[in-house]
């Protein structure tokens, strides 16, 4: 008895230490990047990287402070994790300097052993450190030009939230000249190629998250409630991976209304939507219902975002099969494909033909899938975009870089980038299948496309909700690696549903 | 083996539903209150309390959602929990009014069954429901005085933060008449003292997190990670009690250095602290180390504030037995004396002297308990406020109304309220005893109090941390209730840790 409580709760996983080296390289790369360009636009080589950490929030007017996050530009640079912090880098000299905020004289008096600032130099790996009412004296005191030193700051959209990052500010700065337009585009390139530190953190993100899935499924009943799959998910993570975040909030959906508002959510951003502040997770299950979770942990700041779909009484119908299969089809092929220098709308495009001709074979669907392409039929049922970089963010900056452009068509448009892949770019593969009637009977009723459905049979379809298959890939030097390790065949979840066990560190498929 | 594991991970409770007149009978309250109010100082009864409830936060320049939780006072009047309401009381009429915010068109467009405003209605009892844009021409509308329309706005100072809460604001303001003093301190009052369906929400709060209290007891042993007894906590409140939000962060601190810092943090609010950025709960635990826990769950939207004290490896030895039993001494002498009636600085003062006699009689101090008190040394120990209001803040407000005043005296200028306790107010009693050199080396070398320490057996506490005990507690009308069910005596914690049973559902023991 003892053993079996203990195996009911417990993992093959620790988490790793994080290298310090990591933010040292990570530094490194955007001042040789920095300095490169600086070079080819015939700039001088001096001047400071300069970055202003998150501050800690309470919550409206009372003492109820918030758990702190920070700022991702910041961590991907310093990895620090306390609030209140600024950090600089020389572009002259490539030193590195921390700015930590003067602690409260009596909280060294009730501490005692106070942390000194050498404290963070070590833990950092950076040359030096310095309290932020210190800044405009040592900055200056490290320029060794003629005139105000110049500080690069951090001023760009995010091409997902449209909102643009906010630069750094601190008293004195009249005292400098200050550049917006530089450092955004590189430190946001730089981020796009994960170095090897980077990816061993995202790979355990998603093993400890691969095997909350597991567990998930392997407990989920008719009659539990989605905030439970949810509080099953974050406890595996956290309990035995120490991931305090998640990536993002947990989207535990069930039933056809909960998917549409989970996909509308997920893509569109509203005012009041799914696992958040009205409906947090709490419908109960129903024999029958597809469930759809969308969860993934963060560790050390890297995040993973996987998505699993399956019946929640443990017995896929041939409905759900056909619409299941369809989907990992699509699924399967991209992570197949994809290799430095294919294109990602052409994985999109690929993901819908897939998912199209499956729909055809089951009778879903009616003639010509290359007419249907045209018509962008792929959108009706995937109106999403099939992935996005993932790293220190879930949506990772980067996906629009100067001289890309955001289609208008259905489907497309939704894309969180266009790019060719490259080696090192950890990509998201999140093809869907979903049947949503605002999208579906325009789609029917249109009398151009009517033609391609098959009304009757789409009719069994109306309360089914859909599928998402979501896996984190990278993109190797000749093909992918799925980082991801869930259980994706029907065969493999019905049987850990139904009790059989599965290896959890099971090597993940390559093609490369 | 399957039960075992069924009740390893188990509860005897289930979520209630809120009741639909919580907010109704709120809004009735302070309606009623601030009527009386105008009459007795002469003002005619008309214009509208207007408050603001809260809006969506994303994180930095990211598309990256926080989770939601509504403001505090909007919650209390009308227990919403979707961002970007705006809600109104007539006084005139004593009408209730929500607006929604309006959804984007594609919104509806996608979930097809979009949720009318009679939903919002019918889900908060209120009159009627406009969407947010309507704000001006509706209360225009109501209004049957002459002049702009009276609105009386919330703004006030928080007196744990020391924030002031953000009055409403609306596009069109300038078409009313605004008043800030009247409704923040009338409004704040209401909240000190809990209806019925108030308290059965604090009590299912507390019984949950009591449970769970109980469960990171019986599973905690030597060599496991702070963050681990976290994590338990979170999940068993979560997955059997709905509980989504926990009332404040999780402190789980063990370790002398741990808990000093803890304590900092509580009572001081610092900018590096425990339980938050820098040191997330990742200690491994010592044979030895006492564990200081202090954890609730809030559920929907009211607290629970619970703090449990006890040796990671199961077994009290003798220092730790004579300390913890100064603190559960004071702790059930408070409860006992609490009734209408008596000043809640009294109660501090009772919870000092009594730990102090206790350690006194362990040899710990020297002297006369009287002088001690005089000289303030309770203060050395407990260097905290013996406990503050909880409700739908952990620190609820209406601590120091006016006329009050905050002490300057060690220890009681750390205190939330120095009021008379009255019937329904709910309080945590959380006396501590602590060993921090901050504290004891002034004191111990100070000519005038170093006399009152047994130097040489203070030495054997040097790395001891400290301990509090804390519990949630509802003033009667003829004496208290404790609303916290975990095991306090020594030998009832020995046993569980052991592997005895705990009646979840013990009742409560009440001085009523
Ligand atoms: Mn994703
Ligand atoms: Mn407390």
């Amino acid at each position: 008895t003892k053993e079996a409580i203990s195996m009911a709760s417990s993992s093959s996983l620790s988490p790793p230490k994080v290298p310090k080296e990591l933010y040292f390289i990570n530094r490194e790369k955007v001042l040789n990047s920095l300095r490169q360009h600086l070079t080819e636009t015939s700039r001088p080589l001096h001047g400071f990287v300069l970055l202003q950490g998150g501050e800690e929030q309470t919550r409206y007017c009372t003492d109820h402070l918030e758990l702190f996050r920070q700022e991702s530009y910041f961590a991907y640079l310093f990895g620090v994790r306390e609030p209140g912090f600024y950090g600089t880098i020389d572009i002259a000299t490539g030193k590195s300097i921390l700015f930590a905020p003067r602690l409260p004289p009596d909280y060294a008096v009730w501490l005692g052993k106070i942390k000194p600032l050498s404290y963070f130099q070590e833990k950092y790996m950076v040359n030096m450190v310095y309290y932020t009412d210190e800044i405009v004296g040592v900055l200056q005191g490290h320029y060794k030009e003629p005139g105000k030193p110049l500080l690069f700051l951090l001023h760009g959209l995010n091409t997902d939230s449209n909102n643009f990052s906010k630069p750094a500010q601190f008293e004195g700065m009249e005292k400098f000249e200050t550049e917006l337009n530089t450092l955004h585009p590189i430190l946001s390139e730089c981020r796009v190629f994960k170095s090897d530190h980077e990816l061993a953190l995202i790979q355990f993100a998603n093993d400890i998250s691969s095997e909350a899935h597991v567990e998930v499924m392997k407990k989920t009943r008719v009659g539990m409630k989605e905030y439970q799959m949810e509080s099953m998910f974050l406890h595996h993570t956290y309990m035995y991976g120490g991931c305090r975040h998640c990536s993002y909030t947990c989207i535990c959906a069930t039933g056809e209304n909960r998917i549409a508002n989970g996909i509308y959510v997920l893509w569109f951003s509203a005012v009041l939507h799914y696992g958040h502040a009205a409906a947090p997770n709490d419908r109960t299950f129903e024999d029958g219902d597809m469930a759809l979770l969308d969860m993934g942990a963060e560790y050390q700041f890297y995040g993973s975002d996987i998505t699993c779909s399956f019946p929640v009484n443990g017995k896929f119908t041939s409905d759900q099969s056909l619409i299941y299969n369809a989907v990992l089809k699509a699924h399967n092929a991209v992570i197949n494909a994809m290799k430095p220098g294919v294109c990602w709308v052409d994985m999109h495009k690929l993901a819908e033909k897939i998912i199209l001709e499956s729909l055809k074979k089951g009778g879903v669907m009616v003639g010509n899938v290359d007419e249907m392409m045209a018509a962008r039929l792929g959108a009706v049922f995937m109106p999403h975009g099939l992935g996005h970089f993932l790293g220190i963010d879930t949506h990772d900056p980067g996906g629009y870089p100067k001289g890309t452009e955001r289609s208008k068509e259905p489907g497309l448009k939704s894309l969180r980038t266009v790019r060719e892949l490259q080696e090192r770019m950890v990509i998201t593969v999140e093809p869907g299948c979903y049947f949503i009637d605002a999208l579906l009977v325009p789609a029917m009723e249109n009398e151009s496309t009517s033609k391609f459905f098959n009304h009757e049979v789409i009719g069994r379809f109306k309360d089914f909700g859909g599928v998402r298959i979501e896996s984190d890939v990278l993109v190797t030097a000749n093909g992918s690696k799925n980082m991801t390790s869930v259980p994706r065949e029907i065969s493999d979840i019905e049987a850990i549903m139904a009790g059989a066990p599965w290896p959890s560190n099971k090597t993940a498929p390559s093609n490369s």
